[in-house]
């Protein structure tokens, strides 16, 4: 962003702030060290923000393959949404931060794609050691484990699923919807490096799942998991393997089936029950 | 039924006919021939039933093991579930049949106990040849494919299986909730023959559905199936196997998964989805 | 239309139904002679339609104001809810319709706005003469009050109510969203003439229903009737006015309450429980 | 309570805290000084109480004409359904008391029978100043208005009213259900005394939140409100009343209507949404 751009973004927030404590979702940008780059992300911060002083809990809610940190603000109609559930009291007021992870070209498929570390491109840790410290020091967030979530779906929900499994001591709620949580690679007519498939694959939460050790299993039951997948879903049987193999450690896991496949019309549904979800873990 | 008995039934209906339209939902008894005794049931007739002369859609609904035709009326709140959800426009009025499949003993579960045939005691061919002949000729009902339908819960669920898959020429939809899908003996505290053994095994929905011909392939697919089981429920498992075994046949089949165990509250709030489902059934 | 575009749309839909059986929602036109000018129109037609020769119910579906024929298939997202409910077992197959009521101007509440009739613009005989004959003369519809609803958000919720007051006959359901029940003009911007104004107020729902005659009375216990409307809808209390003054006149009528105000999300959300409760009237 | 029943009870619960952290739900009785007698009550205790020494959040749960402590336990299968919310997420752990307002007879509408306080029997007093402090001294609760709610059903929902609008320093959250908001005394049979007649008129809902102070107006917009009543109740016009009167004055209120009457299956299924709502404002 050039310093002209600054400043009329600057300037956008003052008016912003100066005439409404409503609630907004807006679009960001910040410098990232470890990706050599400026990363975007769109954050929606609830009605009251700008008039108190308070802090809020924080949900990470992740976008799919081809999508960015806008999907989730424009396909997802996730303002006018999570405006709706906070007003009716099903949800407490929250921040709530959307990442990106797309990669290059038209379908935000190409090269640097995904929520996992590649060379020259550590997503992974440019997100737990960058992305989180940087969100919850630039705005009022309580910053703690208990008042932290992550959901996302499809390509979102796996970067749910390992984030989680790899970093348990993080978040106390887990919601992946769609999950990819197998390793297959998204797109078939894209030639991947050995590299990224053989990543994708060891991340995926299906084998992770299956390879827990003690400890992380320990840990894990310490976070509050939700898995939510239509039964019309290409992916159904990954979140199906997937929850097996959590009990077969006896973690415990919230499943849903509703009807549906993978559509917006899905995710915009699940979304509420999932700011339901995460409020209430944010107090026990 | 003796005489006496019998005469006090008919004095009962007739006063129920003379002064209200309303819904009810009554115990009533046959002869079965081939069970060598009068076998109960309950039948709930809709609202209008006794002022018209038209026929109705039916929905035959199945106890589970330690249950009886009882079971649905009493832990079900039935009666009341069910005239809400038709008065509520969401169902269409129709006759719902609650058949009796209990065996001797404190738990029901003893001597004769199930849906399926045993030593002397033919019970499927019971329901099949005797049981909706009868009921579909002593009440005004419509006696086709299109219009009839079946679901039950647990042990209900099994029954209901597989009556589809031997018999789906006989019904439109078919749910099984919370339904046992292997043929693992109920109960472990009680001895049960080899011959009953070894049917529950054979006619147990995963076990059958994996070995479909293509001509019961063929048949299935003309049934609506929706399968409804809790993410809690000790039977899940069965579940995902039955829905999976039907998939990789191509026979469509719907699944709902919500938050619950083997419990009446979720049979209760199964019973109104159920409805709604059976009824479009009743109208494609 | 013209000679060309009429041979273009020819084409384009021998190709649709040549090569697919699945759901359409396609923009169309009819010529009126009342209005003197093409009206277009859009239309839903099911999975199965252009593969079978039966016939379907039908439901207008009517746009509120600034809104078109459009309005419902882009910010309704109309085609994928109803796909979606339909393939769920939730709803019969049915043909959906969404006339254009909009006047002219960018917001489309200018000159020949509304659904009622105006000087030289007789938009309710429009209606009722014309667009019914013709889209159940053009498709395969079963032409009778049993098998047609309707149904409208905010004016279209006005038209829906006036034209059932006004047709009782013509209707098995009918189910205002969030509707506009009171006469005062929708912009307070336009200046609108007299006639208008006195048309509106006549026309309104609460006012209609008010001063109905034991005819009208009769007719309209013959129709299923469904209110719905958000508890924060600025049109709140002429939904509550209109639903007491049909049952100070022992006119059966169902109503919910959800949460939300004027919004699409409320009209999204409304939908899927409007095809239930019509489907199951199309088989009363 | 005589010494050796105290000593059973003791007995009992030095067993079930022994061996299970497990929900309860028990049946217990204070001493009141102001109404001159032991009170019963029944309290829900969550998983997990016995094992810490935390404290919780408080909801009072109210009964309704006709019943007692034991209605909600017995009728509504309280223990059941909250178990299943706070299971399944949708529900912090709380502590849910259900006082005991029955008058004597058989159906418990006789003398002394009401929340509020009658000649020599000072109900609302006995509520406000013992029944409170007793259980918030007894019990591990955090013992302030932002971690205190109030429900209950038809009378239990007029108690609700009266009590928020006259004390609305006490309750975060208030949910109201097919609520009693007229003052019309609940039995015709009975002959009740002018006094009760005036006190029940005058602590009506709809004459309360008609009346209200501006002081009373700024406090009730500082708790939540919650109006569920069903569109077949025959309570409904008295709700319509109320939420009126309150946005007359601008204080906020949700208000829901669903498909039912003045059923147990209506308040079943109000309470999970109703425990999701008083959470929600535990943390807000």
């Amino acid at each position: 962003m050039n310093m002209k751009r600054l400043m009329l973004l600057a300037i956008a927030l003052v008016v912003a702030v100066g005439v409404s404590a409503q609630s907004r979702l807006i679009e960001c940008k910040m410098e990232s060290k470890l990706l050599g780059t400026e990363k975007e992300y769109s954050i929606y911060l609830p009605d009251g923000y700008d008039k108190s002083d308070r802090s809020y809990p924080v949900l990470y809610l992740l976008h799919g393959a081809n999508g960015t940190h806008t999907s989730w603000p424009t396909s997802g109609n996730a303002k006018r949404i999570i405006d709706g559930v906070i007003k009716e009291g099903r949800s407490v007021p929250m921040v709530i931060v959307m990442p990106d992870a797309s990669g290059e070209g038209k379908d935000h498929n190409g090269l640097n794609f995904g929520y996992f570390d590649q060379t020259n491109w550590p997503y992974e840790r440019h997100f737990i050691e960058e992305f989180i410290p940087y969100i919850e020091s630039t705005y009022r967030i309580k910053a703690d484990k208990r008042t932290r979530a992550i959901a996302g779906l499809s390509m979102g929900g796996y970067g749910t699923m390992f984030y989680t499994m790899r970093h348990p001591e993080l978040f106390s709620s887990a919601c992946p919807i769609s999950a990819r949580m197998s390793g297959t690679p998204y797109n078939k007519n894209r030639s991947y490096t050995d590299e990224y498939i053989t990543t994708l694959d060891s991340l995926a939460g299906v084998k992770i799942a299956q390879s827990l050790s003690d400890e992380q299993i320990a840990a894990l039951r310490q976070v509050r998991l939700r898995v939510d997948c239509g039964d019309d879903d290409y992916l159904f049987d990954g979140n199906i393997d997937f929850v097996r193999a959590l009990r077969s450690h006896k973690i415990p896991v919230e499943f849903r089936v509703r009807d549906g496949g993978h559509s917006w019309i899905y995710w915009q549904t699940a979304l509420p029950d999932i700011l339901t979800y995460v409020s209430i873990g944010f107090m026990e």
